[in-house]
């Protein structure tokens, strides 16, 4: 369908006839159709729509996104697209651009405007201040169901959500929500409290993120009310939280996997460099470490027999390593889930995962051992020393499999009970330093079992 | 605060004041907390609510959840229960149930009910069908807003969303969809065709799942109608949508991990063995791959002055195996984003994960060989030998992640192509095959430039 969008673009020379078949499209699909065409045709397109349109068409974007392809449209006409976007999304935006270009933004853009923006960028990013708008339905208490139908039919067309009218005093004070379907059931004369819900779900301005869009998601809420003092001073549409969800969970993800920031399509291959190499570089650190460690075995491999040794380190190592990751992406996922609030919960957690690691060590172990036996039998190595050898990998496995749950649960439940995050401890990490005790149980059952026999 | 539920359950004697501080709690509260009551205390609390009532409070928990705290409820009162639930939870809700206790159940459900869920189990589990429900407003074309209105105040009572009216013909075809700000905004007479939007995003029964909840994502809609040869069947709304989209982010996150499916906080250990057993028992069966070819190579290890390869190998294999886990879940990522949906955009990622593997070589060699080089100093290895072995470990690093990138990222893509899971090629896998490609290139490194000029 893009290529179809670009290809009108491109090829339609009749502007009248050009606006009138964009219009046939979805705004998303010209948003994501502008960010592929170059300059001059972005600058042809834009003269089509008015300022209000070309806001819509951009809501459908990231911020980053935006900014990328507004390059070409002058300060001017850019603070009139602004004026017409969620306070919300214009603070984004600007959040985006370089300090010169938001100053000369600024000089065109309504005192109005100014302030709404402003005083959502006070709040600090990742709360509930930060993500939440400030375009909604609100009556007073002691109106009645009348004046409320007569406000929300007058507002309705600037309004973003009409799904929930917020009832409150004299003061701001939020008092209780009332579903759009109540108000369409009641009939007048209905004082608005006699049908709101007063025990309405909220969060304040500077409740996390994180905590704010579970809300809307495990109660289903269309429309949370985000307070300060008991004032109401925003909602979190599900919508925005719907995207927020799925960011934290792109975050999470990026962070199993060891990359500091989710990847966009289009940025360059040197801001990708930059994502990717900081946990790349601490684990050569830690490699480095595990090297230093192995070579204090280095009086093992000086022994012809056993340099059979070297050839199974990739699987205690391997196991260990993904079994632990394994246990990391449960318990991060645990923590997300907020699971862990509940002190009982953790001690059940890290049993579940120590025996966990019992269990899967006795099957793993066990299959090794067989593995590793018919491994040395087809390798010529004679019977009397095959047991000894096999039985090293076998203990092995099943250790550093135990070991490896306990750890992998217990790191980033104490990293976010020290209020840390939990993903520092991401997948990389963990998979290093078992690394470290993986080799170090290893190598040691090699020496008490084996190398001390032979010498 | 579930642990404030828990204890007014388990204290209050007098049932209707329980009854009446339960009131005061949000029905999923209430939901998340039977969870942990005992079977008597259940029935207790049971018994307090209307059948209405019960079916809302389940419907904040996942079908699993519901039937594991619904087995003390007799069969009869839970077709009752059922009866008031919405028909798309029911039919997840029955899939739970053994056949037995379906075919209990069954017997005491009215007809009506039975084909609604009936018609809702006949399609495919995870396509647009089976998450639909069949609970909306819908017009015929030709009516007037005036009858709209008086169709919407009579339904809303039994409607779960009553966002988006559909306007149809006299088959059942859907023409348009009508949000209901532009209902209330309408003034009689008004045909509803005038101020429906004909330009409706839509999908078929048949739809991926994973499709429809990215439609509903991506373009913001809070109603997405389901056809079937463009008669409309069902609707999909934004909280469902929300729901699944979070699913599906948790099962990537858990593929990435090696694991066959998220682990829920409940099931038992012997549960969780069988979710983390295949990917382990698959890597270990790999990862003796990687011993026979690590043995080919045993010649090296005989030499004293090779065994210092055996420390530097950990580094080789965490370094690819780690790059590769990035290149793969940004490629995974994309493919779920419908990003290689665009021929041209698979060579530009190829191109670029390629490069990428390039410029991090380059950096991360280098980093290699200086730390490389300290390490055998400081291990007084003389300086003839230094700097051979350095430099093989420096051009594995280099050698492996270039490999590792474009591997990663082609592998997931190919699968896509040929309609299977992008994420079977999931972290264990991705890590042991660039195992074995590391180890070739770094041992056969080791052969050409050191021992080959020991001999």
């Amino acid at each position: 369908m893009h290529d179809e969008i670009i290809n009108l673009i491109k090829t339609t020379t009749d502007l009248n006839s050009l606006r009138i078949q964009l219009n046939n499209y979805h705004q998303r699909d010209l948003a994501e159709s502008f960010r592929l065409l170059d300059e001059d045709q972005q600058e042809k397109v834009y003269a089509l729509f008015s300022n209000e349109e070309l806001a819509d068409i951009f809501s459908y974007l990231d911020a980053e996104d935006v900014s990328e392809i507004t390059e070409t449209i002058s300060e001017e006409k850019l603070a009139s697209i602004i004026q017409e976007m969620e306070p919300d999304d214009a603070a984004d935006l600007l959040a985006e651009y370089s300090d010169d270009r938001v100053e000369m933004i600024y000089q065109f853009i309504d005192e109005d405007t100014k302030e709404e923006i402003s005083e959502l960028l006070e709040y600090e990013e990742n709360t509930a201040g930060a993500l939440m708008n400030s375009n909604y339905l609100v009556i007073e208490q002691g109106k009645d169901i009348k004046d409320l139908m007569k406000k929300l039919v007058k507002e309705a067309p600037d309004l973003e959500s009409i799904n929930t009218t917020f009832v409150v005093d004299a003061n701001n004070q939020l008092l209780g929500t009332i579903p759009l379907k109540k108000v369409i059931m009641a009939k007048a004369p209905c004082p608005v409290e006699s049908i709101m819900n007063p025990n309405f779900k909220a969060v304040n301005v500077d409740t996390p993120i994180e905590d704010a869009v579970n809300i809307v998601k495990n109660y289903d809420i269309f429309d949370l009310p985000v307070l300060e003092s008991g004032q109401l001073k925003g909602i979190i549409t599900i919508d925005d939280a719907m995207d927020t969800v799925v960011e934290e969970a792109e975050e999470d993800y990026a962070k199993l996997a060891g990359l500091t920031e989710a990847e966009e399509i289009t940025e360059s291959t040197f801001t990708s460099v930059k994502k990717r190499i900081p946990w790349l570089a601490f684990l050569l650190i830690m490699d480095l470490f595990v090297a230093v460690v192995i070579s204090q075995y280095d009086y093992l491999f000086a022994l012809d027999k056993m340099t059979v040794f070297v050839f199974f380190q990739p699987i205690i190592l391997g196991l260990a390593g993904n079994f632990g990751t394994q246990s990391l992406a449960i318990t991060i996922r645990k923590i997300t889930d907020h699971e862990f609030d509940y002190r009982h919960r953790i001690l059940k957690h890290l049993i579940k995962e120590t025996a966990l690691g019992l269990a899967m060590g006795l099957l793993l172990g066990g299959l090794a051992l067989i593995f590793a036996v018919a491994f040395l039998y087809f390798n010529g190595q004679a019977w009397v020393d095959i047991w000894p050898i096999a039985l090293v990998v076998a203990l092995s496995v099943f250790a550093s499999l135990t070991v490896s749950a306990l750890f992998a649960a217990l790191l980033p439940i104490l990293l976010y009970k020290m209020k840390m995050d939990p993903a520092v401890a991401s997948g990389p990490v963990i998979t290093t330093i078992i690394d470290v005790l993986g080799v170090v149980i290893y190598l040691s059952l090699a020496t008490v079992l084996v190398y001390n026999t032979l010498i």
